[in-house]
């Protein structure tokens, strides 16, 4: 095919409506009109107990480079015909609102904002596409990451998945969000290269197959590589594999740093526990046993409770693509916005489904932690203008069964929200990929152990104030109203 | 944190363990010897009767482009302690081999090569990683969307999953990818932009907000659309939307094309039933049903047997992520390689589970085609040497139960695989996408349809060559007695 346009932009790495919407508004006049965003998402992944953010430096290299191209724009022009007067628009539109966001290693629970966006309308509708798009994969690896960290308890996890990726982005972001979630390392380069990561691997059953026996090959690795992992199972693992690598560590002694080997097939907790023997047997019982083969927490809860003699998890696929739930929800809701008298009105959207409402208005997020045990008590959303640090005694329900409630005294309401962006500016310098990591190790010590059991977690309190409930009710109140109006032929049309 | 390396080649998208593998063949002076790698996938994805394989324009363009830059040679120095000279090796290396593939849009069952590369050893192994990462998922999405085409037959299906999708490549190639297996356009512009697809949308439920109103959005919309399809369950679809849609419709007759509306929400079943009962009392019954949210092939037929009123479907998650089966395990063997006398020897992976072991040669593959009924009998899998269209008669296995066999005499053999790359030369020109998904629509006309049943087709044959299962059972037997005397210490080491 002919290629006749270049990759140079991502301002048109978004649904085409967001493009005819932002039209609409323009012709209209009500483009810059100012708009509140909010990104959240409805349901915790894979049942688990808390979801971990990242995505926020994706997202504001996004927002600062936001502009449509030459490209773009003759693309929009020639090829899906829109028009010059609103084209001429677009070649100059950059993004100048404001960003207050979660940073990355945070901790985060349904139904409340990650990332509030305040800014003209048509700016903040053209960017929800590729935000969601961001936020939704590295929230969801990260999320996931921590799940199989939880699992592994001290032992080391490695990422390997970039074969099984969707496609290269989900390769070097999931790793990298993977690694905030509790991975120690990545075996993917590009993404060691570009986001300073820790980098790990070191054979494959090709190199066996090339020398044609287990011998020859880890000898051949050993020549030119100092520290060790022989993978053990491509002829045969307790005749051949596990024998060779022996071999070769008697052989070549402390020459070499025999770190121990690798099972990629067959019954794990089998295999472990006779390879264990052997190689303690050989005298080496520092040697370590790294495996890997479609590993996810639920295998490896299992393996461990066989007794599996692992000490090193190699995870792909089930890492990278989040193989059990690929996709995390989150959506993009509009929730205030200017009118033609220049107030701000607060607007809803309503579903048959109960929890599709949306909460109305602009709106902080605190997190209540408890001073005495140093634990969170739940999260607080209020109405923008509320001060819950100023209240002697917070009420906080039960998400489900609101009946019933419990006061706080003693606590501090930790604002979860950062300023990132300030008219367009990016403010905020994210930290290094192991900071994140150390933040959400950090924030998870924060948690009671009964939001982080693998299974049937017990749900973490997410409340909205008073003020913002009452909000809420007579928003919904509203367009009941309206809805009848129209539906009786007596207004709204 | 601070980007020391930019972007700019994907040459160190690979697992860290291929290129230490480099280094050792490059040590050893075998990293030039020639070598035979195989890519395939042994399951067929979603327990579907075929795959379509899609990727392949993406895969040249990454080995066109394959070179350590710069930035990549300073990284494997500085960071990961790489010596010298090997990364001096590193510096000028291309991609030398040749590549002989499937074209995009092309049936591909299980076990069958899809590509197959001839390069120096060491080329080979460096371009693994990407490769699989670029097939798997583009063969996956292909596949799915073939999937979800067959239910919907002839209404139109459309790409609307980049805020699911994981991450910003898998956005656009998987598009892309289901176009090739059936859809008809995309949602995202970039894709559109890059790729020449089709791209549609209209509005989503913040214009209705951003306006108040059904009413007044859907005016707005247009006022400076021509096209409209008015989304309508933001705030109540029978009472407001689908009445504020009809009331618009009328005031503005031949003056917009009022193509219908768009369900995202609530029981798809009950209210197109009701949707299309109020547009055709209204007097359209022209305008078009079109929904989403949620929904794959599963949904759909469902919908279907409820006898929803749809004319269009708009599908996101659940094609873009693939998600009842996000990955396909597509893997890359090593098959043959030169020894230290220049003579290609075949080689063999043995594992545990039968499926595991590969198939030792170099090989081609037809597919056996009658010429009486113009349908593909099976596929056939020879030796390098062999010509199956010099035989009067074929004899095919069946693929599980190999005692059961058929005889196909008037047939014509039709090799799969191009030569897409010479001596690293790109020597394809891939088709547009337009033709790829044409041409994956005729080959579907190939199959019996007892191969696209959604659910328990039939096993679709793929048979070795009498000459290739003996090649096979032989490499199995010399690994055995290799593999034994290791276990008795009398050899190998």
């Amino acid at each position: 095919m002919t290629i006749n346009y270049s990759d140079d932009s991502l301002a048109l790495h978004t649904d085409l409506y967001q493009i005819n919407m932002a039209e609409s508004y323009w012709a209209d006049g009500i483009h810059n009109r100012k708009a509140v965003f909010e990104l959240y998402f409805r349901k915790l992944p894979f049942g688990n107990g808390y979801a971990i953010f990242a995505g926020l430096e994706r997202m504001l290299r996004y927002l600062r480079d936001f502009k449509f191209s030459a490209s773009d724009i003759a693309y929009l022009r020639d090829e899906l015909h829109f028009k010059d007067d609103f084209i001429d628009y677009l070649k100059d539109l950059r993004f100048t609102g404001d960003v207050y966001s979660m940073i990355e290693g945070e901790l985060v629970f349904g139904n409340e904002p990650i990332v509030r966006i305040e800014a003209p309308l048509v700016e903040a509708q053209l960017v929800e596409t590729a935000l969601l798009n961001i936020v939704n994969y590295q929230t969801l690896i990260a999320t996931k990451a921590s799940r199989i960290k939880n699992v592994a308890g001290n032992q080391t996890v490695m990422e390997f998945g970039t074969r099984r990726a969707q496609e290269m982005d989900a390769a070097i972001w999931g790793t990298r969000a993977a690694i905030i979630g509790g991975f120690s390392s990545t075996s993917n380069v590009r993404a060691g290269k570009l986001f300073d990561l820790p980098v790990s691997g070191t054979h494959a059953h090709s190199l066996v197959q090339a020398y044609r026996s287990d011998y020859e090959a880890f000898h051949a690795y050993a020549r030119r590589h100092k520290d060790c992992v022989f993978l053990v199972d491509t002829y045969n693992t307790l005749k051949s594999g596990v024998p060779s690598a022996i071999q070769v560590a008697k052989e070549l002694g402390d020459t070499i740093n025999f770190i121990g080997i690798r099972l990629d097939s067959g019954d794990i907790a089998f295999l472990s526990k006779a390879a264990r023997k052997m190689l303690d047997e050989a005298g080496f019982p520092e040697a370590k046993i790294v495996v890997s083969n479609d590993l996810d927490e639920y295998t490896m809860l299992n393996l461990k409770a066989q007794g599996a003699k692992v000490d090193m998890w190699g995870i792909g696929t089930k890492i990278i693509t989040a193989y059990d739930q690929p996709a995390l929800g989150a959506v993009y809701k509009i929730v205030s916005s200017e009118n033609d008298k220049g107030e701000m009105i607060d607007s809803i959207k309503i579903s048959a489904n109960a929890e599709k409402v949306t909460t109305p208005g602009r709106k902080k997020l605190y997190r209540i932690i408890d001073r005495e045990n140093g634990r969170a008590e739940g999260d607080y959303i209020t109405m923008y203008d509320e001060e819950p640090q100023a209240e002697e005694r917070l009420k906080m329900f039960h998400p489900v069964h609101t009946f019933i409630s419990k006061f706080v005294t003693n606590f501090e309401a930790k604002n979860l929200h950062t300023k990132v962006v300030e008219n367009g500016k990016i403010i905020y310098t994210s930290p290094t990929v192991k900071a994140m990591k150390s933040y959400a190790k950090d924030n998870l010590e924060l948690l009671w152990d009964e939001y982080k059991r693998s299974m049937n977690p017990e749900e973490y309190p997410v409340d909205l104030s008073q003020k913002c409930w009452d909000n809420k009710m007579g928003n919904i109140e509203r367009v009941k109203e309206m809805v009848e109006k129209v539906s009786k032929g007596i207004g709204g049309f």
